[in-house]
C-alpha cells in the first residue's frame, strides 16, 4: 500500500496551492484546514451518537439531518479535491487514508439508493478513523508508530498467548459446566465459557457467578490463575517496548543498523565503534 | 511558575524567625508547625466528609460549624503570615502552592456573600491538596518527582494510547448497539460506549452486560482484546521508569556510557572513576 | 519424556511416505493433512459445545452423533497409523503428544462399555489439546517456548506469590467475617475468603459486597492493597522475559559480555566478531 | 530482631538431638517433623474455617473441639521444647518466628479465662503464619526474600502512589457526589469515595454504579484514568525487581559490592575489573 508521503501535486499553480493546504500543515491555511476537518469529524461522530438517543432524535431530527448533509457535502468536495490536486491519483485512492476517506463517504451516497437501516450507522462511524489523518500531520505519529511497532514485533507471542487463553477458558468453562450443572448462568458450555473469560480477564460482571461451594472454590483457583496470567502479555509488550525505545536515537554510520541499545559502544551488526 | 525554593525572608528579625518556622522544617518548632498543619488539613477533610452524612450532620452540625470556623481562621492567619514574612510576595502568591493555599481559603469567605450550596464542598475539598506542601518539606518529593517525570516523559504515548482506546470503545460500542439492539442497557450508542469502556478497562460493574449469545461472543472478543491491551500503558510507563532510574545527568567521560546508577563511583563499562 | 523429534520411520517405503505426511509438514500432502486435522479438532470441539445447548441438541442430535462417529473413526485410524509407521513405537505412545492423542480417543471407546454421563464431556474436550500438535509443525513453538521458559524460570517466585496471596486472602476473609458478621454473603469464613479473593484479584463480581460502613472501609483498604500487589507477578514475569529475550547461549569470548541479542554479529561492548 | 540462624543448642546430648529435629531439616526425622507441623497448621486452619459453617459446626462440634485440643497441646509441647533445647532462650522467644509461635498458642490459653467470642477466631487464624517457618527450612526463602526486598526498596514510591491514589479518589468521589446527587449509592461523600476506589482499582462490584448520563460520562473518564494509572505501581515494582534480579549471582572480589548489573565489566564501586 502506497504511503501518502510519495504523493506529488499536479503542476497547475492553483493545484499546488490547494495541495499545500489540504495535504500539508506547514502553512497557516493548512493548519486552519486541519482544524476544520478535525471539528467536522468530531461533530459528525457526535451527531451519529445523539441520533441514537430517542429523546434527542425526536427533538432535533431535522437539525441532525441538515448538519449531516452539510458535513457529507464538505467531505465529498474535499475528497474530489484530494483526487484532483495529486498527480498519482490511484496512489491516493488506494492508500490507507484514501480508502478510509472513501468509506467515510460511501454510506451517505448509498442512503439514496437503499433504505436507511441502523447498519448504516457503523459505516458512518468509520468516519472517526479519519482522525488518524490529523495525527499524520502532527508529530504524534512517531510515538504512535513506536507503540504499533512494539505490538507488531510481539504480535506472534500475543497470538500464542491469546490462543492459550482461549483453550484454557474452553477447558475451564467445560469443567465449570460439570461442577455447577444446569444452574443459573451455567446452562450450557458456551455460557460457562463466557463466564470463564469474564473471570480470567478480571472483568467480573457478576451476571453469572458461581453458587455452589465447589463452584466457588473452583472460581477462586481460576481467579488466582488469571491474576498471575495477566503478567504474561504485560511482560511480552514491556520487554518489546523497552527494546524499541532505544532504536530511534542512534544509528550506525557504516551499516545503517538502527537497533542500537543504550549501552552499546560498538555496532552489533558490523562491529563499527559508535560515536 | 516560580518555585518556593527561591523565596527569601524579609529582613526584620521576627520575620526571619517566623519564616524559619512556617517555610522550613529544620527546627523543632518548624516540625511542630508542619504536624499541626497536617492535622488540620486531615481534620478539615474529615469534617467535610462527615457533614455529607445526614445522621452525623444532624447530631453534630454546630460542632462541625465551629471547627470549620476555627480551622478557616487558622488558615487565614497562616496565609497572611506567609505573605508577610517573604520579601518576594508576588512570588509566593502566584507559586503553585500559594494558589492552592488561596483556593483552600476562598470558599470560606465566599460563603459570607453567597448562599452555601453543595458546590462549595468540592472547593473546600481542594484543601486536601495542601498535603503536598508537607511532602515538599520531607524527602518524599524526590521519589514522587521521579514518578511524575516518568509519567510526563511518556505522557505523549499515553495520550495516543488513550485516544486509540476512546476510538476503539466508540466503534465497539456502536457495533454492540447494532448487535444487542435496544435491549436493557444498550438503548443508545452512548450507553453502549459506556458498556464498552466498562468492559475494556476490566472494571465490569455488571449494570450493563450482554444478553444475546451473539452479544456475549462479541463481549468475549472485547475482553480478550482488553486483556492484551492493558499491557500497553504498563509497558510504556515501565520502560520509561526503568530509564529514569538511571541517573540522567551522569555520563562516563572515557567511554560515553550513559547507564550510570545513582550509587556508582566507577563506570561499569570501562572502569573509569566518575567525577 | 521422549520428544517426537527422535522418532524415525519404519523402513518400508509406504511407511516412510505416510510418515512424511503425518509427522512432517514439509510436503503439500503433509500440509493438507495438518489442515484436515486442525479442522476436525475444531469441529469436534464445536460439536461438544453445541451438544450442551438443549435447543441445538434436540434438533441436531443425530447429526452430532454421526459426526462424532466419523471424527472418532478418523482419529482412531490416524492413531493406528502413527503407531504403525514409526520404528520406536513406545517412544511415540508415551511421548507427550502421544498420550494426548490417546486421551482424545479414550472417551469414545469407553462410551461403548459405560453409560454416557456428562463427565465424558471434559475428556472429549481434552481433544482440544491436540491443537498443540499443529503448532509443533509450524514455527510458532519457538515463541511459545520462550514464554513457557520465562514462566518456568519464574515459577518458584510465582508459587511464593500465590501462597502469600492465599494466606493474605484467608486472613483478610476472616477479618471481614468478624466485621460484616453473618450478613448476606459473609455467613461463613470460606464465603468471606471467596469475597476476599474476588476483591483482591480485581474481578469484583458484586454477588458479595460489603454493606456496613466499616466493611466498606475495610474493602477500600483491601482494594488499594490488591491494586499495588498486582504489580508483583507482572514484575516477576517481565524481569524474567526481558532476560530470556537475550540469547542465553551466546557470550563474547573477548570481554565476556553476555548481553548479546539474537541478531548480533559483533559484540556491542568490545566490537569483537561473534562466532 | 534476632534471626534463628544464630540460635545454638544446649550442650546436653538429648537436647542437641531434639534441636536437630525441631530446628533443622537435614535429617529424616527432621523432615518428618516439618511435614507433621505443616499438616497440623493446615488442619488447624481448616477446622477454624469449618467451625464457621453452621451446618458443619452443628454436626461435628465435638470432633472439632477435640482436634483443636490435640493440636493446641502439640503446639504447646513443641513451643516448650523449642525453648528448652536452645541456649539463647530469649533469642528464640523474641525472634520473629518465636513471637508468631507464641501468638498461635495464646488464644487457646486465653479461652480458659475469657468467654470464647468470634474475635478469638482471628487470633487463631494467625497460626497460619507459622507456615513461613517451613519455608525457612526449604530453599524457598531465597526467592521470597528477593520479592520482599524489591517491594521494600520501592515501598517509598508505592506509599506516594497510594497517597496520590487516595487523594485522587477523595476528590473524584466528592465530584461524583455533586454529580449524582443523593441517588442510590451516592448518598454521602464517603459512599461516593467507596465507589471511586471500586472503580479506579477496576474491581467494579456493581453494587454502586452511575445512573445519570453525566455520572456515566464522569465514570468513563475515571475508568480510562484508572486504566492508565495501573501501569504506575507495575512500573515501579518491575523496574526494582529487574534491578534486584542481578544482585545474586555476582559479587566484586575487592570491595564486596553485590549490586552488579548483568552487563557490567568493572565494579561500579571500586572500579575493579570483574571476572
Amino acid at each position: 500500500m502506497e504511503r501518502e508521503h510519495n504523493l506529488v501535486p499536479e503542476d497547475a499553480l492553483w493545484k499546488r496551492f490547494l495541495y499545500r493546504i489540504i495535504y500539508r500543515s506547514d502553512t497557516r491555511l493548512g493548519k486552519l484546514f486541519d482544524i476544520l476537518l478535525l471539528s467536522l469529524i468530531v461533530a459528525s461522530t457526535a451527531i451519529i451518537m445523539m441520533e441514537s438517543v430517542p429523546q434527542l432524535d425526536k427533538r432535533f431530527h431535522y437539525i441532525f439531518l441538515v448538519l449531516e448533509w452539510i458535513i457529507s457535502i464538505f467531505f465529498t468536495l474535499e475528497y474530489s479535491m484530494r483526487i484532483a490536486v495529486v498527480k498519482n491519483k490511484k496512489g491516493y485512492i488506494f492508500s490507507f487514508l484514501g480508502i478510509i476517506d472513501f468509506l467515510a463517504l460511501a454510506p451517505f451516497f448509498l442512503s439514496f439508493f437503499f433504505p436507511i437501516t441502523k447498519y448504516f450507522l457503523i459505516f458512518r462511524m468509520l468516519r472517526m478513523l479519519r482522525i488518524f489523518r490529523i495525527f499524520n500531520l502532527m508529530d504524534f505519529m512517531n510515538d504512535g508508530y513506536l507503540i504499533v511497532r512494539a505490538l507488531k514485533n510481539s504480535s506472534r507471542k500475543i497470538y500464542i498467548f491469546l490462543l492459550f487463553l482461549i483453550i484454557f477458558s474452553v477447558i475451564v468453562g467445560s469443567l465449570m459446566f460439570m461442577v455447577e450443572g444446569g444452574r443459573q448462568g451455567f446452562e450450557t458450555i458456551p455460557q460457562s465459557i463466557y463466564w470463564a473469560v469474564v473471570t480470567v480477564t478480571t472483568v467480573g460482571y457478576g451476571d453469572v457467578s458461581p453458587i455452589t461451594p465447589l463452584g466457588k472454590l473452583f472460581a477462586v483457583v481460576l481467579m488466582l490463575a488469571g491474576y498471575s496470567i495477566i503478567a504474561v502479555p504485560t511482560g511480552i509488550v514491556t520487554a518489546e517496548m523497552r527494546n524499541k525505545r532505544q532504536n530511534l536515537e542512534k544509528i550506525c554510520e557504516r551499516c545503517g543498523n538502527e537497533d542500537i541499545d543504550d549501552d552499546a559502544r560498538y555496532c552489533k551488526q558490523c562491529g563499527k565503534k559508535l560515536a
